[in-house]
């Protein structure tokens, strides 16, 4: 699914009691970078007083690390951004940093809320302003009440009135406070390095910055540390804490170096390839990955099959400005820039092309038509998930209804849209399969449209949204 | 004082009712550049929603013509910011845009709360929170109030909460607001462009886009500009609507080509060295001004003291990257990079300089030296306006009594530090008597130190401020 | 003239001997920033190699501080920019440096040669390829011919072979050269400040860096600068050097702070507005100068004619990016964004406007336009030099004779498209009366068509020039 | 070998009669990113006249699309640099386009001249100067030589003149001219998009812009393509031609999907494995491949050995601003930030870390260290090519010999240097044997000493450079 248009979401990191809080950031943030790319921030404290930078673009060129020197402090958080809700604007990018009757407050948030426009217009009813379109001005909103004592006592009674998907890091002037939602949609995990306490989105964060990965963050879990040291809040009671974690992170968004819900996400890749061969398998000669999306589950469904795995596709990793270029007439140009298959190795062979996903179907096509032109006899289409059929309010931005692939089509006309001799996706058995976990601690809504949290407004997302979109 | 310290505030400017209503924003803002050459923004309404674009820089740089396209709709208004409270941070750059409860309102302000940390305390303690550090934040906060059935009746209720100088423009979806502050501190003018109306700072904004000027919007008028026309409400009584017109507008900020609170500020001037030269008259050889703050002053002089009027110093135009550069050693560098003195035209004369005002003093001292370098036999300082004694807290960020020159030292003293061989203020009864108006229409207070409205916390302007300092 | 589209050639700095040999070079040319504003370049030498750094725009912006930390070495030369031939890119930038076989050496440029043409064919014809498509490239050419002895002894033999308009600074590891054409068409003065040496193109270079004015360099001298001393040559007989120094310097290009040819600028100025008003005396009110170019003029037109002196135009002197603005359709925008008339100045008055020169006469045009408007009740134009009617062939790209006002119109003609009650040019015996040298001592080609030097190809600039326009 | 300092040389591309030259050129360009990240440039011809643009920085930031509407015409050339001599400054930046006595000719040169500075000795002898401290610059004064009748005479008689490793695309007014060095050092391929002929360095252009490939240019031939068709000239006599093509195109430098020197490179690579695997077998349970530089040789590594492939490495792809952090003291921080190890799929095997070649060893000997850290039991190194021991004259930046690991120590001191359990190199021969045509057909001068042509100075490459280094 590279080159598809699924918008991931966002990475969190947050760093206590490091003289160089900053610049930990900005590597933890690099390492975060897939999970967010259109904006940059870090906030820090020094004890008295919040910094904040942020910026649009990729991180090395939004935190450059001359503009570092001024994020003075121990204690920071930093965030990267790809809007999930609020449009994609500096005013958007987040930590988000208020004053406040208590003093300063800053939030970074992943996730995405569900009752957030029910939120909003309460608060507004009570006189609330709110200077930007994102979910996460609304944490803010509510932390500042006045009535509660502290900001930590704050940040416990707050998180009991939104729904829906949050991993949060939270900074005041003396404090790291983490968050993660009762289900536990999106990861969080927590680490150390030397005196100093992290907490980071994915753990190949911590990797980078030689940090130890301690634990995740446990789903309904407020993790706050401080000078007295790291003590945990359960806000939510047992019935209210069951887990949902998001299975399209192992799938999907997470770093196959990361540990994600207790697994490594390359190896869960590379075993649902193995369970995608046995339930879909091929009378072919060569499997290829699409890469670098397919990479783990080709090699799976080559071990599993006994059927060579082969570089068919070489892809150019040059970023930079897009092109738009008048020359590029071709539909499949966008999808050419990124790969070119390799003649010699595919030409006159039945070819398995494996990838993690089908969102639209266009860039599949043009990768088959690709193929094809390169001489391939027969091309089988296996995809290590089951089809998506239904959107997702966790933080996720998945094309509308009318636009996902398997949602308006049957197998067999999605088979003859992609031009494919045959066509296997992954069942959800066989997806859940893949993990050490228990089937029923994944959130799989997208797949069945079972969704763990009530749905306002009868799942109309679109319809949810609509106001704040400008 | 060109070259002098002392920060210029704001410039605001609001068009209703014009096709290309973000492009005659822009020109608008081009020709109030003097009131703010730090960011400048625009916001518009299409009658449904608002859009806004804002940046650091002048406006040429900071809102380019390809940026404008975005801005749809047919009303506009726009801000050119010199800070005065709030650091120069994107963040405090204006309109201040946001959604609240009856939809989306943005603000333009020019001008100083005295009780902003009050307000924002107790808005604070009722779980306000606030992203930017800016006094015009608490005009929105109190718009956004719950309780009142529209934004109109917001605005004209709000503002009997705030104390100080403010001259605004508003904006919702459907309507154009000017307010004026019951003093009148800061100008703001009401014109007319084809079918369109517009609001803006100073006048010279209007003769750029050929809008007829119609009038000043009066002190504690709020003027309210829609489909129905155009309105005006007087929140305040008789008893509290008082002017007290920054006479400092005329002496320094305004463009001389602007009508500001009815007089041409060109001609103000050439009649304050016309007081200037009665008052303290010099036998000398030539008057030249300190270009270009001093030239309608010095042509007064002239004129009522018929010593013959010279360009004795070239000023360098161009602005751009300020130059920090290891060989400026000395002292005078940053006088001498903008004016250079004409040795042929001063050498062996007795020279009146004659400039606007003095604050510390350092300015001053240097363009002496260079006189006296070229080869001037004596140099006669004249100011067109007293010297400066207290704090402002109406807009204008002089620097604190310790810095200001006339605060610290008897006029013997100044004459001595400047190493000029005369020197004349005019007096307060000069300076106002070259307007058309009654002297008691003015705010004289840096001069006298009588503020028209109550100073909290005694006055101590930097206590004020120094929580919000960031 | 400001306003109008004479383009300004080019600025030259050179300094021997300065341990911030770079930085000082950049303060000169923001001294000379009015001579040329599209590209700026410093070359600098340590005894052995040369460094060099280029860069399109302003001097601030062109040439920062932190790029200047790798010029290394106490020699420098420096160039602004403002193309007369070779189109405006970066490869047009100067100084021009080159490898050559007896080292290196950089060339920097002030002026227009007339035979650069036929030069750079022979040298063509020869297997010289040319990179750029300035004049400047040629000299380099020239004195990379291995027949000479050494730097010195080329630069001498090579200017024999030029014919034209140069003012040059050259730099070779170990010397700085300055060389002033036969005829002496632009300026070059040569300063000491302290140890070191200082060549520019005016005098006001000087005044900015406290450097001391010793001399003009003279027509047809070469004057070498190294660790032997100061030493000159005249390669040209008595015959070939007869000054022919442009009077235009005079009246609209050199700053008015300088001293250019033995004359103060500012001062000369003023005497030609002394001279107008007693050829072309005028019935009226007010004489107002367009700013600034008018400035000095205005005050000589003034004192000869007792007519009392006013401001009727505010300058608005932000620059910065070029506005290029839809509403903007009125053909009169580009002037008034510029200058703006005061109402109460001129309403009701007779006014005498003064600028120094005419060109296409669309702008002079454009600002009686505006003074109409004001009220103005008589329009009287005083030109401040004759009428153009010629090219010049030596380094000012004024428009073809097609455009040139005065070439197609009588004197009665012009007075009607620029809608004015009087217009009065000042006469060539005027102008020239306005120096303390002998009127043989200038080139006043521009207005009579009497070239120094002969023209090829007819006096066709357009012709030579054709073939390298890119 | 990703990672360490090889600087990659340049990539060229040429394209006759298209519409829209300058942006299939464009794309060529960023196709062959991968050969140089330092610069690019196109310069076009209308058939009159030829325009360029150039700029630092990869193809997407150096050449975006806006500005490639001026490069007007229907033939084009492009250039990617990565300097090997010339530092790396714009003014190196290629195509190197000039005006000479025939015309205007561009030039854009992949490789490396031995006679250099033999030739630009006698030329600057002659009275050239050099702009540029390129190579490249020689061949323009060489083809602007005024004896030839025009410009293909030129180049067939130039190339004569100049030893060592060339292949050329050129550009005058009407032709496009491809030129191979006798050798054939560098790759040049030739082909047909439509009516249009197209050349580039590898083919792998021409699948970007679905052009056909047809043949390699030839080693010695000069190609020319005009309006009367495609025509062949072959300057050098039989004797003088023999092949002696880089062979490190296939090991390292070339894209895998290319068909370099008729061997598609990803194959040729995984023949290399699969001979690597005999000669140096391993007991071990995964084969890692270094990503992406060792992708192919592992696949091959694995299928000859049967031991089973594994991502043991996650590359992170995203570029951009380099990352100077104070906190990464660790030497290893720059392998760390672009590859991380993944713990469960190395922690306590046996690994087999296959790579093309290593250079320095500093960054392999930090790789091995991630893996151990990450519990790696043992690490067996395999290197797809011979140990490097002589530099290359003839494109390739290898560092010197006292840099190269293998030219001063034994191949017991480099595995202890790298800390691995066994360590193993492809032979000359195995390497040789990986591509389908006979081994005399290339150089392998790196690996062995030998040189296909004489080397001047006794071989002190470094000697040669100095006098042009600044």
């Amino acid at each position: 699914m590279s080159g598809e248009n699924i918008k991931e979401f966002c990475g969190v990191f947050g760093i206590y009691n490091h003289p160089q809080a900053a610049y930990v950031t900005q590597l933890g943030l690099f390492a975060l970078q897939h999970r967010g790319e259109e904006a940059a921030g870090i906030c820090t404290s020094d004890g008295n007083d919040l910094y904040i930078y942020k910026s649009m673009g990729l991180v090395g060129d939004a935190l450059p690390t001359e503009r570092l020197a001024n994020l003075k402090g121990h204690i920071a958080i930093g965030h990267t951004r790809y809007s999930t809700t609020g449009s994609s604007k500096l005013i958007n990018a987040q930590p988000y940093r208020v004053d406040y009757s208590r003093g300063q407050v800053a939030v970074a948030h992943n996730g995405n809320l569900v009752n957030a426009q029910l939120l909003r217009s309460e608060l507004e009813a009570y006189g609330s302003i709110f200077g930007s379109t994102m979910d996460s001005e609304i944490f803010v909103h509510l932390i500042a009440k006045p009535s509660y004592r502290n900001c930590e006592e704050a940040v416990v009674e707050s998180v009991k009135r939104v729904e829906g998907a949050y991993s949060l890091v939270i900074l005041n002037e003396t404090q790291l406070i983490g968050v993660r939602d009762p289900y536990g949609f999106r990861p969080l995990c927590f680490g150390k390095l030397g005196e100093s306490y992290v907490l980071a989105s994915e753990s190949c964060a911590f990797d980078l910055i030689e940090a130890e990965y301690i634990r995740d963050v446990e789903p309904g879990e407020v993790i706050v540390i401080d000078e007295k040291g790291v003590r945990s809040h359960f806000p939510f009671g047992e019935s209210k804490r069951r887990k949902a974690q998001c299975i399209f992170e192992h799938v999907y968004f997470s770093r196959p170096d990361s540990l994600v819900f207790g697994d490594t996400v390359g190896l869960v890749r590379e075993k649902m390839g193995m369970n995608l061969a046995k339930e879909h398998p091929a009378n072919a000669d060569l499997v290829i990955p699409v890469p670098d999306s397919g990479n783990f589950a080709a090699m799976g469904f080559s071990k599993a099959s006994g059927i060579s795995l082969g570089h068919g596709f070489t892809r150019n990793h040059y970023i930079g400005r897009t092109f738009i270029n008048p020359v590029q007439e071709a539909r499949s140009f966008k999808v050419k820039i990124k790969i070119n298959p390799i003649r010699k190795v595919v030409e006159g062979k039945r070819i398995v092309v494996v990838d993690d996903s089908i969102v639209r179907g266009n860039t599949a096509k043009s990768r088959v038509s690709l193929l094809r032109r390169a001489g391939a006899r027969e091309v089988h289409m296996r995809i290590s998930c089951p089809p998506h059929i239904s959107p997702c309010y966790y933080g996720i931005d998945f094309p509308s209804k009318e636009e996902l692939l398997a949602c308006n089509k049957s197998m067999e006309e999605i088979k003859k849209f992609l031009d494919v001799d045959s066509l296997g996706y992954l069942s959800l058995e066989g997806m859940l399969a893949a993990t050490s976990k228990g089937p029923h601690e994944f959130c799989t809504a997208c797949f069945t449209g079972n969704y763990p949290t009530e749905i306002p407004d009868g799942g109309d997302k679109f319809k949810l949204e609509k106001k704040r979109k400008r």
